[in-house]
């Protein structure tokens, strides 16, 4: 049996809690708050330094559960961990699943053929012995490769129910380089693509489960993006920490909330706490500002 | 101390041993030798699948160590196994740096900034606890986010001497589907990019150790893109299996062997054996063969 399509579960998840905010789950080990002491000492194994970032996401997840649809764990800290790392990744896709929260895998995947469809089981499907827990609900993955690289992809998400984010215009300064070239440029390209891709997979909500990474730094183009995408729902980073803000955000999510997932990262997961503030009142009451800044947005609730 | 520039270390070994063959370790569960019972079996866990596809390589690098100068792990088929294919992937580097190979870590990653930092130390440099012969001495990467994204590998390899291969154009048949678009064509955006990133890496040999893939299934612009990068190692996938001859990439080479390395997969792996020949002898001749082939091109073996 197929599970329900992730654009939505997504839509559900958004509609029910008000708001478009995702959490990236960024071990950053130099920001992690004190008590980790593995992390900020020189004598710790990966494997102790690992432990801590488990810790710290079990209380991440636990001050934010309630309050958000999803989290974005990034693969690339992880990985760093060697194999420690890869268990941590494991462990905090599946609290994260037990506390309810969608779970949208950073790891911009992309390649051919089989090694695309071997991808896609690592991440979205599994294989015997692997317990589904562990597996994302979506991705992101990268289009350089062109369409056959994401077949493999879009076959996993026919036969799982699950999703996927394509790169199409990132929320880096140096973006424009090859994703602006070109007429149509290559974004736009990459854009009519997603909806193409995506055309199999729409969800009773009117949304696609292929969406779209475009980042918060580039207004005029989140807005031209999403009149070329009407049904594909957006990932948009480069909120708080890399510059943009809420209302420049609008144009971005069409309809209403569930048009687009907002990511912040460091803006949540290390805010400055008040003094005597535990870490985690600091993260849930950093949850709560960028919650309430998109809730304060003339956007419909409901289509 | 910085280790010897990727680049010449390759230049060295493809003189010594007389060949640009480069084998894929591309872990196909399906086609192992009949002898890997857990991956054939319906009931073993992955940790005894994983310890199969080591066992596997290991055969592999044993037949072939001394003939050819590199290997290329695909992560894609090691992660599909989860936390004991990563263990996998580590114990396979290191059998392959202490039988004298050079490894470049097929893993095709791009991110952002501290992200793609991340992924350098998870490959190239390590961290506290890193074991050195489980890193790579270079990778594949995508440069779909910019220069900006490129420029913490640069650092990395800066600091370590390792290399690094840019995803320019890739073999697959869709791959013109954005590569060739534009003009200058995206590719060849890369391709100067490409000069440009490698320009504080090239080292004694003349040669850069800021690689492009570039596909044996596009013989016109095999040359064309030589010219266009004429101090940039290549890797060329899609040799055998997805069509290209030796032949057809004598332009690639440029001055000599070691302006390329010719990837070979399931040609090398999954040989058919001889009635009454063992599997590894198989291998060891499928690698001959091939080696065989690009020896008896009229290309100059120095400088």
């Amino acid at each position: 049996m197929v599970a329900m399509n992730f654009a939505d579960q997504l839509y559900r998840r958004v509609l029910e809690l008000r708001n478009p905010c995702l959490v990236g789950l960024d071990p950053h080990l130099a920001m992690l708050p004190k008590e980790f002491e593995a992390v900020h000492g020189d004598s710790a194994t990966r494997a102790e330094v690992a432990a801590n970032v488990v810790q710290f996401f079990k209380g991440v997840i636990e001050a934010t559960a309630d309050l958000v649809p999803a989290v974005k764990p990034q693969s690339a800290f992880f990985e760093a961990l060697g194999v420690a790392g890869v268990e941590a990744w494991e462990e905090v896709v599946k609290m994260s699943h037990q506390a309810g929260l969608l779970v949208i895998g950073d790891v911009k995947r992309g390649d051919i053929g089989s090694t695309a469809a071997a991808y896609a089981t690592a991440f979205l499907t599994g294989m015997r012995g692997t317990d589904p827990e562990t597996l994302c609900d979506c991705i992101t993955i990268n289009p350089y490769l062109g369409s056959d690289s994401i077949d493999p992809f879009i076959k996993a998400c026919k036969e799982s129910g699950k999703g996927l984010y394509v790169l199409v215009r990132t929320s880096n300064p140096g973006s424009h380089e090859f994703q602006l070239k070109g007429e149509p440029t290559l974004s736009e390209l990459v854009a009519d693509a997603v909806n193409r891709w995506g055309k199999g997979l729409i969800g009773e909500s009117g949304y696609s489960s292929v969406g779209a990474v475009v980042g918060a730094t580039h207004p005029t183009d989140l807005a031209a993006l999403r009149q070329r995408m009407p049904k594909v729902p957006f990932l948009i980073p480069g909120y708080g920490a890399q510059g943009g803000g809420a209302k420049e955000l609008t144009p971005a999510f069409g309809a209403h909330f569930a048009g687009g997932l907002v990511n912040s990262s460091r803006g949540i997961l290390y805010p400055k706490a008040k003094p005597g503030q535990h870490w985690k009142d600091a993260v849930r009451e950093a949850a709560l500002t960028m919650i309430e800044e998109f809730r304060a947005l003339d956007l419909k609730p409901v289509s």
